[in-house]
């Protein structure tokens, strides 16, 4: 048993190991490498620390070039639960291609909703000097922002703060329930029920405004009989079965995939298929379950990795952004079997 | 619609204004901030200075430190597959908590198996003069390692190298197959079949060697007409329904959870009650599917958080390691109703 040093001696080359080689002054190199404006370098001591540092493979300290810009290549992102879903991880990797792409690294904390981890987090990120924070929740809701995030650029992801004078960007709830009930229209139903969530969110009111707006549009009268409560996990969709059957609905809009899944159990313990006998949509096209149910489920996406990048580019100023109203990502369909 | 800049003019403490409130030098306030050894600051000035830095608030620049100590206080998690798991996600969080435990900040990479992403990871986090770093896979198997990570301290998280000398941390299959089969025997079962999945890697022989050894220490012979392949997924359980019910099992350990979804599945097709008419027990305690099953799903739970948690604790030298042998983390029974 030892503990793991593997070979780290290995010398670096530094800006003093380039000077030597080119037969100039550290000086000479630094200006060269970081572009200095107004400094008088011949072209030949400038060819030749070029030169020098692709042979050596010299790479500049990125430290030291943060340092002297007062801001690093370091973007933020604060994450209140990345380890208990998958969604939070897509927002991560949206967030990383376009941070990479743009030549800029991404520093993630997780915080698990606890506000001293989540103060720590934000405070280690401005001691980096970060180019801005991202700061995400997994699932979309209104926050109260903490103070210090008003000490760097701010983006909130999955999230929004009214009046804090912050960009946001959230997925088209609304959108999204209208795209979910009008894919259950097109195949021909018309008393579609709808099982929404009991947790008050701009998921439960956006999706019940796209549900009756899309009916609207097909000249079905909202029924608020239609619609029931239930809690946003399979055992909610399959504490559903009962008041489904007996409303006599032929197609059901569930309010996520969880919730589909149970009522697929419940449905199948009543000996009926899906979608011969009712139709079943989903809502959030969960990995592991969506795609995986018996028959596939027909859902909507919600676009976590799209989130992550457009945060990315509302905090580049690639993407313009508003401070007063949240930006809205498109929530795609997916056409499985249960439809 | 502009750009988010935030009142982002909040001028920042510097050492120069602790030097100024203080009546000392730059160089002295460093002096004390460093604890440089051999420098001669008197009793006095150094209490002004921390009266000071207290009263200001000021915080050290971490970046300035990590160039005069030639390593920051990084810790590098490169993984290949963060978004499309949660698995991954529970290596972070326990790496992230570990490290921060111990004055670290996680500096995490997902890499989608790419290999330029991988190599553009791990020279970034090379020129951030990580401490060292977690290489980490979202399943457990043998990789070769990138030549780059020999140029820092690495630990291999959930994958290994065999004669690499790279320490290596991971889940011990075989004891996490014992303890599945040992559940079912426990329940009386003496013809537990096994579905196993036709992916070659450790978990494939490990848990089937398991299989084999909590049912040899039974006493009942193995029988390998009793051991089934399929696609790790929902659809190899569901596939395997036929040949389950032909094996006459009263038991089914399964090669994982969603293999145990899909079988379930199989299972309700032909009037089965579970665990009435036959006993399941999966493997990994997969998030949103295992607590989540009719009956919630009796498993063994695949040490995701440990494993990254154990990882930093051996690259900061807190748990020794082996250079040849890999460490294992015991997967735990988690006890439900499918048994």
């Amino acid at each position: 048993m030892t503990s793991p040093e593997n070979g780290k001696a290995e010398h670096a080359i530094t800006m003093r190991d380039v000077a030597k080689a080119a037969g100039v002054s550290v000086a000479t190199v630094s200006v060269v490498l970081n572009n200095k404006p107004g400094a008088r370098i011949g072209d030949d001591a400038r060819r030749r620390v070029q030169e020098v540092v692709a042979e050596l493979g010299y790479r500049p300290n990125v430290l030291a070039k943060t340092l002297a810009n007062g801001t690093s290549r370091f973007i933020g992102l604060v994450a209140d639960a990345i380890a208990t879903t998958p969604f939070a991880g897509q927002i991560i990797h949206g967030a990383q291609d376009e941070a990479w792409k743009n030549g800029y690294v991404l520093l993630v904390a997780n915080t698990d909703g606890n506000k001293a981890a989540e103060d720590e987090a934000i405070a280690m990120m401005l001691e980096h000097q970060v180019h801005g924070i991202l700061y995400s929740t997994w699932y979309h809701r209104e926050i109260s922002v903490p103070p210090s995030l008003h000490k760097t650029t701010t983006v909130l992801v999955d999230c929004f703060a009214s009046g804090s004078g912050l960009p946001a960007v959230v997925p088209d709830e609304t959108q999204g329930g209208r795209t979910a009930t009008e894919g259950l229209l097109a195949a021909g139903h018309r008393r579609i029920a709808f099982i929404n969530t009991t947790t008050p969110s701009p998921a439960q009111s956006g999706r019940l405004a796209g549900y009756r707006s899309a009916l609207e549009d097909a000249g079905i009268a909202y029924d608020d009989s239609l619609v029931f409560p239930a809690l946003p996990e399979q055992e909610g969709g399959y504490a559903s079965t009962a008041s489904i059957l007996e409303s006599k609905a032929t197609a059901v809009f569930c309010h996520n995939d969880r919730v589909a899944m149970g009522l697929y159990d419940g449905l199948r313990e009543h000996g009926l298929r899906i979608p011969e006998d009712i139709a079943v949509m989903g809502f959030d096209n969960q990995d592991v379950i969506a795609a995986h149910l018996r028959p596939p489920l027909s859902t909507v996406a919600l676009p976590h990795y799209e989130l992550g990048a457009a945060g990315v580019r509302m905090l580049l100023g690639i993407d313009s952004s508003s401070n007063t109203v949240a930006t809205l990502v498109a929530c795609p369909p997916v056409q499985r079997q249960s439809v």
